[in-house]
């Protein structure tokens, strides 16, 4: 850490802050500049608050110098790691597409798509029992019906469960249906729902939040490390800028930034990444070609008569013709689909 | 809603368009242009979730008219509300200040600065007894014995109690301490807990999410509605934008302009808002000439040994300046404080 | 500077960034940590361009410490700048509004609105002759006879005349009419010009880029004023964001923020910065509650027949209300208006 | 167009409405719903300036159908646009990659760097000789000396020049030099320089600016193409967000979005795009996946000693990678490169 005192700051302000510093079990070297003083502070006490130190009189910023992150960080572990959900793994050489409907309806809904998607070459299935909605008047989601219905295309075709928990309070009841728990973009930092989920032990599918810098989302997933969990995957999913020609900002620039930090894998998902079903196979070939080791993407036999997400479900025949593009860029960077 | 068609779409594919508008219980008129064909959908089900239809084939854009919210809309309440926590009114003609902490730390701690900014007039106590930390090495709160220390201080102040919940789970804790139930930016859209906190009839203090947009923070408010209570205070706290002077970007036009779409009263929480103790005062100022009925802020008798947020805590010193400056500005525009 | 070296760098890379960094004419300190080795640089050589040394191996971050601005800066001028624009000063105690239509429309239309907001306090007058417009099929000025009808409002009211200069080769004929050149958002950073402009001498009027930081601001300003002006005014008019309840966000903290780093004054613009006629008058009031030195506001007897930006335009009355109103928060704040 | 009356809008204020848009010669349909009067105007007068509208009283909100552009838009000219710049063509099925140092530094330097390129396979030089730059204090580019080593580079390898013009006052000079005309993002909105470049004639590199939306990049084309230019290629370089783990953020979805609207080609700037030398190789192969039809790639055979841009530029070495691994994923798409 580095401590930018203001100009003009008193030789009594620089003491009170190496002893500040100091307190903190940290070693202090003061550098007098031309225009400003500066303080450095040497030692690893990255889990201590250290924010308090912007109050102290005449300092003008604090610079970190350590990623805030530890267990998530190439330098704890520094092989990438591979996380098995059952029927598939994820972070290897071979790209994982996680596909589905954005919300199980029926049991009928389900299993179709299921083994649709099973045979285009899907690695696991994905379905909405518990929804997030922005309004309290849209559908939200079949609850425990849901996950019985889940339970049976899994029994069907083999793929693993796919499915959001929103609550420490449904943790329970999610976690007898659920291999991989998905922690919604909204959620990511529900720091409650974290720890618990993380105690589970189970593979989390971890969502970036519309707002999280790159640091914020390994901070989340220090949480669920941090708790037991070894096995978490990022899955960036749009930001939020002033763009109107998508819902959101799909920033894949965070894939191969994030490979430079942790040994995580990182997946996308275009469909809420851009809102638009025409986006989506473009975005998952660059997605792909980015770097990413996989893809969670919202199919449905008829967009236009899915209960949500319609504007950016792709039909059974779009979702094929998908896997096709993807096999072939991701040849191209050295890998299989 | 009114559908604006692709241009060339088919006449086949208006017709189709148009009896799932109908199908929707909706009224169609057809507006034929130059360029483009538009299909209007008449009639009142905004409670209906609608986006499926730009998956149908031709469908260029949808465009809402009705706000998607009902009971937070002056449409259903034109009068403004106001909204009595026990120690003070939010929402009628005085401002009413919330101060306090960032967290409770001490027994010793929460009741000094209590009684200190009680004295300068503070309409209510702020602390955190269960902490949202970015880091989860990071002081994560007391707890249930932060909750007891913050009952004290109102036994001996008389101040009501402004305090986070975090969750579903905890939420029967602080219930039994908590005036006012605060609902933090990270969970603005955590929707089991809008509802589980809008069940208990309570008012609830919810801030505006780090993106969300001015309908969004009102269907929040809306999930709270429509579960029981009436009271809900909405604060704004700063959004994320590119800018780095400041923590946060604090948005002070969303005070007018909810005031165009809300009886529910808008308060500010500056300390958040900027991240920089010296900005607070300027900024309350500002948003309480922009029209807000109140603001929350981080008052520290030694802002750096604060456990946490130290660069944005004032002091009392200062918070007694804040509040002779705002009773002024206050004055100014017709209010008190 | 600080570079921060990547975990695991060798010594040569050490020693190689040593080297690069002494051959700036800097001193160099080399911190080892723990974790990581940082390098200091110590001395003012603010003008080297010194992002190269990002480029060099084992570099992870480079850290500036001194603000990269300097005639700007309150280090070099302490006190601030009071800046004589003719018929009012900028930067006193005294708040100036500029008013008047955001187009010359005809010569009736501006001589008209000059007398009504000179009568109702305004310090100066604005009209746009050359008009930088989204849309190349929009209407562009009325060019050198709009700068004439300027003039001629000026002589009968005494009013100073605020206009904008678009471009090098028009300088010379805006030159001709203008008391305060006026850059636009859009050409922050059309550097040919801020020089151009410096050297004229006359005050400048410099709006804040859409997507400037506080530090690109000033260094614009920095530009205009190493080229000769000793007078530039900034001006907040809103940066774009993802809201969408107003046509940009007015982020008032950067005025606070400005005057903790800046001489300079500061006024805001509540047209553009919220786009919306009801928004105005209430920003305003907060504008000055934050500290603003004045206002750029758009008015005309007939918005919705204004050619221009007729959305965000107050009428006469309310630029009368508005000045009523502003005329209290200032006095709330120590100030007149 | 479609404008949407506030509830309670008076009989009166919606025939003023209605007056107000048949005086623009357009037709009018009024639609009375259960909550909201929505006034649709048929016709196609996207080139007036319509905005005035919303200041007329009961007026709420005002929903533009058309694209505010024409000739840049697919119903204008449904196939792609294929340019030829002298030494590659743009468009077409092959990728063409344009490379070259971020500023001109000397003969030697352009003359060396062209080489290397043309030889791995650039099919067109950049490099700056007028630089923006955000400090006053930094390297401003050779200017005239600057276009005449180009002039040189181009006539050893045959390599077509890209260069940046800043201002009209300098177009003159570069257009002696330049095969294509880019405009920096900064410019995007320089609406004079748009319309003097565009009236030569000679192919426009457009880059979009920070803050730019879709339908602002097509307007800027269109203020170029109005002006007599056919050839616009327009090129992405990342918009300014809250993301701080690179210097922009790159927005890819443009690429297939821009496609679905335009017939101009559409190529990436990594290097501007992400800021950092290690994820341009990663963001070329996601553009190119993307649908991209070409690169524009800071090049330098020493990064650390480039005058400029350096933490972002590629040795020649990396540049040789880029076009291998591009090569491959432009097959992988169909394309060639």
């Amino acid at each position: 850490m580095v401590v930018v005192m203001k100009p003009g700051s008193s030789e009594e302000q620089i003491q009170h802050v190496c002893s500040l510093i100091e307190g903190l079990g940290l070693k202090v070297v003061v550098l007098r500049g031309t225009n400003r003083t500066v303080i450095a502070a040497i030692g690893d006490k990255r889990e201590q608050d250290r924010e308090f130190l912007r109050a102290a009189p005449g300092v003008e910023s604090l610079v970190p110098i350590l990623a805030p992150y530890k267990v998530a960080s190439l330098e704890a572990k520094p092989e990438p790691t591979v996380i098995n959900i059952g029927s598939a793994l994820i972070g290897g050489e071979k790209i994982c597409t996680i596909a589905g409907p954005c919300a199980v309806e029926s049991r009928e809904q389900i299993i179709r798509i299921a083994r649709e998607v099973k045979q285009l070459g899907a690695g696991a299935l994905r379905g909405g029992a518990f929804k997030p909605r922005t309004s309290p008047y849209a559908f939200q989601g079949l609850e425990e019906r849901g996950l019985e219905h889940l339970a049976e295309a899994k029994s069907l075709t083999g793929l693993s469960i796919v499915t959001e928990v929103m609550g420490v309070e449904t943790l329970d009841l999610v976690a007898r249906y659920a291999d991989v728990f998905q922690i919604g973009a909204r959620n990511m930092q529900n720091f409650h729902l974290l720890r618990a989920v993380g105690e589970r032990g189970k593979p989390v599918l971890l969502k970036r939040g519309m707002s999280a810098t790159m640091d914020e989302l390994l901070l989340a997933a220090e949480y669920v490390l941090a708790a037991g969990t070894h096995d978490v995957i990022l899955c960036e999913r749009g930001i939020r800028t002033f763009e109107d020609h998508t819902r959101n900002t799909l920033s894949l620039s965070i894939i191969p930034a994030l490979k430079e930090r942790t040994h995580l894998p990182v997946i996308v998902d275009p469909s809420h990444g851009t809102g638009r079903q025409s986006l989506v196979i473009p975005m998952s070939r660059a997605a792909i070609a980015a770097g990413a080791d996989g893809l969670l993407v919202e199919v449905h036999f008829d967009p236009e008569r899915s209960v949500s997400d319609g504007a950016q479900t792709l039909t059974v025949e779009m979702f094929g013709e998908l896997m096709r593009q993807i096999r072939k860029v991701a040849e191209a960077v050295g890998r299989t689909a």
